[in-house]
């Protein structure tokens, strides 16, 4: 059947639901440039105005997904093995990605993660992966489904032929004022889930200042479509709400953050809880959708003993043999050569951290991109030493600076010192928890 | 000063207003292929939603006239000489420009007329011109300012070098559906108006079933803020609220119309009042603006005398001279080779006619384009033998249908016939006036 591209506009334009044939003829179409790109974003911006629904984005997202090749884990499905991944709305400091994947491995789910980069203000995992020398993460997919069947866990970029509509329409998107549309950013997110070919997925719904989603009814509202998206398409989804109102964990940076997960799956003195307690608790997630534990306290005991046997530590050296370099890990290698200490300008309790204005000074800092095309400084980064709910004495150390150079530390110190609110009081309102709410 | 383009089109998404200087650097921008095809399409769309204000109209307006060149009648203007002109927003059977222009020039005001060819369902004035042989509806910028100077009258069609941005923007607007937003409208019909270097413009802006403002009210909005975008930009505006209820005069088609006008400009028997009716009241506001009478009944008087002398009719003559092939027009050159008279299907009051399906049976009969590379028939058309508020009997004529070849003469009857709404009884409602309202 073909359809009228402009009449599909126009009737988006006046609000009138799409069918599902619409809806792939519009897809397709755009995918083999036979819709033209602003006869896309003319619709994208008429989506922006008024919405999609549950179904129209369902839809959506199923032609995305195949738009292109998907992979194909018919053997594990055979075999009644869950494939399960973890994805992150995006947020500062948040790496549990690297924490997550090795703990499922140790529990033998079958976790295929397709990562992204960071953009913006929010970090990447790939971004991340690439600071360990030698880490591969551009695999074929041949190469990725082999090793999810063997070893469990494996993690790389998405590939060309995955998802080509997402990229184009992501691309469009950016330079059309058309990004923030809860249905777009929904079939973007999910297309790729489901080109996973999962089972189940956990997904880490992000609220707060460092977050895309400021409050926690917009988290919510977002997750919800997720959910319903994933769930209309046979996929099944938990959605966490998650607190990032402050940076995740003790550092923020592609390399220190390979640290700072190293350090969790070796055991060691923890530093940061809360990267630690929400790994744990997104695993424990995974878990449950992989039918492997019966309730969520056993589920949550199951990520336990995986940290605390060794079992997820060895899963991440296992990791690294077969998508390294093969060579040991020298943690060495990851560390900055410049540093600089950032001290207190005051006394007083923190009561909030700008989180968004964190992730534009780790831009800054070579951290992160302002455009996609941009090179980052894989061993830039900061080491939170006081966060939100703590109280400081002026002059102790507030930030710890690293990068392969040093010209852009006093902006940045500026910049993270302006974004720390020190008072002399504690909280008038309890900040939210890390987790704030469960949608299962 | 450059802009950043997407954080333009997301402020108009926000509903923010633009300033002159963000205006003029996206028109020019567009113009010159910076700002792409696909960042103009999402910010048209924004812009249906969102609407523009009455000034940021007016600098879009101003932008786009200045995308290219302009006439100059400095010439005039230092005598002190008004140049004026007629804009009709479109309807079926509308064609008093061929009256006005001569009634105006007998009166010896400058009437520079660019005029365009029919889409959809409204006819084009230059395709109505083209049924005359030899006439040329193309002409150098220097030819037609020469004429209007010298003869007072000349119509051509629009050159390659005005109004570039309104070519470029109107043909993206078609694609994606934001041809509808009284803005963007307004904009596309002022710029080249304004191009035209006059002192005073008449605008004839139709209503009813077969135009594009179903509604007086929609009208008088639209009127309302092409009034003010032209005299934001120096120009005296008059709009007329005319009535689109049903077909102006007793013909429309190409050839059809200009018999029809040549008979009211030789002062014959007229057959249909309102097309002589409205070119009289819309001379006369010209008449107004052009300072050449003291009130509306003096003007309208001068409009009389200009058709009742024969000199409107010599000036049409003249224009044939001019900007024909020196050959007496012979009518029976425009006459069509085959015809077909439908007769009513009942006896019965006239209560309505869908002016619009008229207008799209006419384009099935060859008078218009569905598309703007379409050929059309210039001999094709339809008598109307009568029209809203009169009575028939049951098998007297009711239409007459001509045309170069008659396959498509029983299709377009059964439309014809349809269109027309035959009743026991009069009007409930009474029908609007051909003039519902004047701003002045």
């Amino acid at each position: 059947v073909a359809f009228n591209i402009t009449q599909l506009i126009k009737n988006k334009r006046l609000g009138r639901a799409h069918s599902q044939a619409e809806i792939k003829f519009l897809i397709d179409g755009f995918t083999a440039s036979r819709v033209a790109d602003y006869q896309m974003a003319a619709w994208a911006m008429a989506v922006c105005f008024n919405g999609l629904s549950s179904d129209e984005t369902a839809w959506l997202t199923a032609a995305m997904r195949d738009s292109g090749r998907t992979l194909n884990f018919g053997r594990l499905k055979n075999q009644g093995r869950p494939r399960i991944d973890k994805h992150s709305t995006g947020g500062v400091g948040d790496k549990t990605s690297l924490i997550i994947g090795p703990i499922l491995a140790a529990c033998e789910i079958h976790t295929p993660m397709i990562a992204g980069r960071g953009l913006g203000h929010t970090g990447g995992t790939l971004d991340k992966l690439e600071s360990i020398p030698g880490f591969r993460v551009f695999l074929s997919e041949e190469e990725f489904t082999q090793n999810v069947e063997k070893h469990f866990f494996s993690i790389m970029g998405q590939t060309e032929s995955i998802c080509p509509a997402d990229r184009k329409f992501y691309a469009l998107r950016d330079v059309t004022g058309t990004v923030d549309s809860l249905p777009l950013i929904c079939g973007s997110i999910m297309s790729k889930k489901l080109a996973e070919d999962l089972s189940g997925l956990v997904l880490d719904v992000k609220f707060g200042s460092g977050a895309f989603m400021k409050t926690v009814d917009e988290a919510q509202e977002l997750a919800t479509l997720l959910k319903s998206t994933g769930e209309s398409n046979g996929l099944r989804v938990h959605a966490l709400l998650t607190n990032m109102d402050q940076p995740l964990g003790r550092f923020a940076g592609n390399a220190p953050e390979v640290i700072e997960c190293i350090d969790i799956l070796r055991g060691g003195t923890v530093i940061a809880q809360d990267t630690r307690d929400l790994s744990i608790e997104l695993s424990a997630h995974a878990i449950l959708l992989a039918d492997r534990a019966p309730d969520l306290s056993a589920a949550r005991d199951m990520a336990e003993r995986a940290l605390a046997s060794g079992a997820a530590w060895r899963a991440f050296q296992k990791l690294l043999s077969y998508q390294g370099n093969g060579q040991e890990l020298n943690l060495d290698s990851l560390r900055a050569q410049f540093e600089h200490v950032v001290l207190a300008p005051a006394s007083g309790h923190i009561v909030a951290m700008n989180t968004e204005q964190i992730g534009y000074a780790l831009v800054e800092l070579g951290v992160g991109r302002k455009k996609a095309s941009d090179s980052v400084d894989l061993f830039a980064g900061v080491e939170f030493f006081a966060k939100t709910g703590s109280s400081i004495e002026k002059g102790q150390p507030l930030f710890r600076l690293m990068g392969s150079s040093q010209p852009a530390f006093e902006d940045v110190s500026r910049l993270l010192c302006q974004s720390v609110q020190i008072s002399n009081q504690a909280f008038g309102q309890k900040p939210l928890p890390l987790i704030a709410k469960v949608l299962t």
